[in-house]
């Protein structure tokens, strides 16, 4: 295999996005456009990717980080101009360049190896990209000779009647051979309407000295859509996790509703985890085998472990184990660590938190800065105090304890294990073992009082 | 330009609708279908628009007021009939009327300005707003003669199979020279299977007189859907909820799933607002720029200010303020006032209520009738306690204040600035500055007790 | 009419479920694939039904029970082999059997029933139930002769370029002369690759002893659809969807979003009730007219009874009556009877309870085993304490009783007619009719302390 290079385009403003983040920057199933074109280039063993940087160019930059060089375009004189950015670390060198735009986030590293696979067997100085459209209106024709090579690429305005028959697409994505790209692009000029150096460009050259100019034809021309504006970043969103969802569905997962199912590129899924309609679940999240996941749940950044269900709740950052029941309306808050079997209710918030095996936090309760052990049950209602005003502290309750509705454990604080608290009570100090505290007044009715009162009112 | 009016049809009861409620009173995008033909036509410079009413009369004015006369059809006997009714207000005068059903809600006021422009231009007597289907099967087939003038319509059952291969129908708009369409009208007959007057009639009538009879062709066919029953009215639903999330993607609003996102017709949105899946925004609503509405959000008559961020919550006929924190499953009730930087957290209603700039109520709380000041914290499962079973009363925390967990604050009360109120107190009489209020019992520890409560049970 | 009979084919794994729970059993809107194909089987007065089982036999035969008889297939030998299983019940037998695979959830009655009738009016001995489809690759062809019978039914692969340009394809469902059926089955060999035996050989055998075979042809071809993994799962799933939603739309049922709401089988759903996107209605749950459902609100074998109003809420095995206001964020766990004019605000588990006409549970709280008369007004926060830890003790609160914010209800307890609990009190013990109780701690305000807390930490 001869040296690959890829060279990615990212350096537009993209006015019609109409937004102070640049296009390249806009996100489509949580990740930038551009982070999904230089992941899918990244799989084709390049020996250099080069991104051309721009507007946002710091920002694109840390969102990329290493994985590629970067070289700057400071003015955007047009994709011949952008690709030539890349001289300093592309110039002379033998092998093949993909040109690929960092606003084509559906492109996958299959297409493009065939492509560079098809351009290196064919021995071509350049080869296109191309697509055949039912309806090509609008896009340049690519017209080929009676050697199947590529005679010219013509825009739509320019093409005759015949030439408009045509419905072989240009998808704007070439392999070059290296050496004559960079040569190439020292003689486009810019003595056109917009006084733009166009890549395309390169082609007409390569033509007029005769070298091989060839077109690879995918079927997938839905991969290669641009996203200009937000009506087609929708659409590439929706295309994508159209791809996403299949992929899952294949391997076992049941979604209800799988256009109205959002799954992040990097969730790994078990089979016979079934989703209902509207969860969102993105970023690290791993959901292991027979998982139930009701309507509406999102769970970013977790494990779930088998056979646990989740009805209308929110994970983020946390790890549930086997068998757990969440929700519904319950809220995970990062950094928690629920055991098998718990239960975790309605109207429940649990934040920083380990709660151990089989312990229940039914409903209406905060627990913050807490370690629960095994067995526990904290009653509707329950607060851990964990916060005085200027710092949190930490409540601890123990294997077995029963917390009465209602009460405050206020932190630091331990409640040892089988203690129980009674309802209502403001807990300050430690409960020894199997101990009941309690701290609450006593009752008193005042018979007839209701009719009084009334009176008074 | 000439005199222009318009005459709305809306006095059928739509029994296939199945409804208590009229036909043209069902909602799109939650407007009544007749509002959004009246709305489209407001734009038309019109002189005088007369709405036919009949079947809920009064609630079709009510719903109106006064941008339309009204003239009452008693009787259904027909669309000729119908427009007859406008003779008080119309019969005689010079100009163009147009006559619209009000059950074909997604009409724009861009085609029906088309189509009057047209038939001035042409000085045609009437002009038929047509569509050109792939299958028409169904339709009346619009059938020109050699001038390309109309020669004649026919119903699909009526047509030979000539006729059905025309591809051009009729969409049931119309417009008119005024003068000819009141009088042909008189002379239009129920002589007919169904004994009703019918308004097409009216072009057989001018041909007769031979009068000039024009079509006009939109290429928005959807434009001019009628809406018979349910289905059909869930499907304008759906087209009218694509263009109207179409026109907020194209001015910089992103929507992840814009066919499953539900935005009022007069919401407005500023750029790089982010909307998840599954929200509903209606109303008055305003979204200021950089706001982010998460997941399953539901916003009604609101003000949201910029870069606040909103999860799974509710906010009806309130104002937000700047860079806010809400939910995920708070609910903010009508005329709350949530300043720059507040966090509203879980599970955490507020009702007309005012918080004060970097205040923080974060979990399991209500906050009603209640000013709350700067830089407050109100714990979790603080309870302003506003209402005594025969009235309303008002809390006031003042700025800086601390509310311990679990409190009740019994209204009328006063926390004020940098007071400091003990987790589980409940508050009856208000706290100086800077005092620590407290009301609860100390805590006592029976030692063993459990074992003796278990025994006993 | 002569004798009818059916036989289910239930015995395969279906491995690209790539799923423990064995295929026909998977569900498609709540129901296994296999229930939807004998119920529709049901309405054909059949004599006999006879569904042979193999993989997770026992749960096949424990999920349809005694609507059907079973057969085993112990090895999996081809279809022709699964349908021989049922010789011990129909071989011999005169009339008309018809055989279903049970992975086609989406065949209806209607049209089961006119294949039977068709065969049996033609006096056929075979009719096979085809389609015609745009694009038939991948499908058996079925080849007419000059009778318009069927002469063979050629596999896609096995098909010259004239049979591949014929639209009608084979279905899979069949009826057969059972007589024939039987007889022919024996003479079916596995002489083919599989070493399988293939139940289409019986329409060979059949033409060679010159009997008659006969295509029915549907134009449902989306009924046929017979599904092999989640893909074709999620797919069946929307079409059943949208069979259901239609329906209910055409019955006076607002569906502001039909793509986005899921509605099981068997609900009843009157006339004018409207029903916001994200919604999922299941069970046995009947919806009256007028009743309002909000945004993702759950209801699931739940009666909800005229006007009453749903938002963001969830309901099960619950009554609900006339103009009752749930949610938003309400959670109605199973055996509850909420009577007519109730208000269930948000952030309020009821569980096992009665709440009688007019009460108020507007916030914050848990009503568990609890008896609420009429008029009641539960103060947020309000908690009945259920539970102590080893049993389970029911609250009564009679009617017009008050119970104050943030209380506990230690069960078990009565709270007596128009009685008054306190805010913030834990009643243990009975308040008597009109009493006030109260059990709290005196406020003590202690000036300056916060200075000097503030110094202290």
């Amino acid at each position: 295999m001869s040296n690959r290079y890829a060279v990615v385009l990212a350096a537009g403003k993209g006015t019609r996005m109409k937004s102070k983040l640049y296009k390249v920057l806009h996100p489509v199933c949580g990740k930038p456009m551009v982070e999904h074109v230089v992941n899918q280039l990244s799989g084709l063993n390049l020996n250099d990717m080069i991104t051309v940087i721009g507007f946002g160019a710091e920002l694109v930059k840390d969102q990329l980080g290493d994985r590629t060089n970067y070289v700057l375009q400071e003015e955007q004189l047009g994709t011949g101009h952008a690709v030539q950015m890349a001289e300093p670390y592309l110039k002379g060198k033998r092998g093949t360049t993909i040109v690929v735009c960092g606003d084509t986030p559906l492109l996958t590293g299959e297409t493009l190896g065939q492509l560079m696979d098809f351009h290196e067997n064919e021995q071509a100085q350049v080869t296109v990209l191309t697509s055949k459209l039912d309806d090509p209106t609008g896009y340049g024709r690519v017209i080929r000779n009676e050697q199947n090579e590529v005679e010219k690429i013509i825009e739509h305005k320019d093409a005759n009647e015949i030439e408009k028959q045509v419905r072989e697409i240009n998808t704007g994505v070439y392999c070059f051979d290296n050496e004559l790209l960079f040569d190439a692009l020292d003689n486009v000029s810019n003595d056109n309407a917009q006084g733009e150096y166009y890549l395309p460009d390169v082609l007409s050259i390569a033509k007029e000295s005769h070298k091989k100019v060839v077109a690879y034809t995918t079927d997938n021309f839905e991969e290669t859509i641009g996203v200009n504006d937000r009506v087609a970043l929708a659409k590439a969103e929706k295309i994508m996790q159209k791809r996403i969802n299949e992929e899952h569905m294949r391997n076992g997962v049941s979604l209800i509703d799988y256009e109205n199912t959002y799954i992040g590129p990097d969730v790994e899924i078990e089979s016979d985890v079934v989703i209902e309609p509207g969860c969102k679940i993105t970023g690290d999240t791993v959901i292991k085998a027979g998982v139930s996941i009701g309507l509406n749940s999102e769970i970013v950044d977790s494990f779930v472990d088998e056979g646990t269900e989740i009805k209308q709740s929110i994970i983020t950052e946390s790890k549930i184990g086997k068998y757990v029941n969440i929700g519904p309306f319950a809220h995970i808050r990062p950094a928690s660590d629920i055991h098998d079997q718990v239960k975790v209710g309605n109207f429940v918030e649990v934040k920083k938190s380990e709660i151990d095996q089989n312990s229940k936090v039914s409903h209406l309760s905060y627990i913050g800065d807490a370690e629960v052990g095994k067995d526990a049950n904290i009653g509707c209602g329950t607060i851990t105090v964990n916060y005085d005003g200027k710092n949190k502290h930490k409540t601890i309750i123990e294997d077995g304890a029963f917390i009465g509705c209602n009460s405050n454990l206020v932190a630091p604080v331990t409640i040892e294990k089988g203690a129980y608290v009674a309802a209502g009570s403001t807990i300050t100090k430690n409960v020894p073992e199997k101990a009941l505290s309690i701290a609450r007044s006593r009752q008193e009715n005042k018979e007839g009082y209701v009719e009084r009162l009334r009176k008074r009112q």
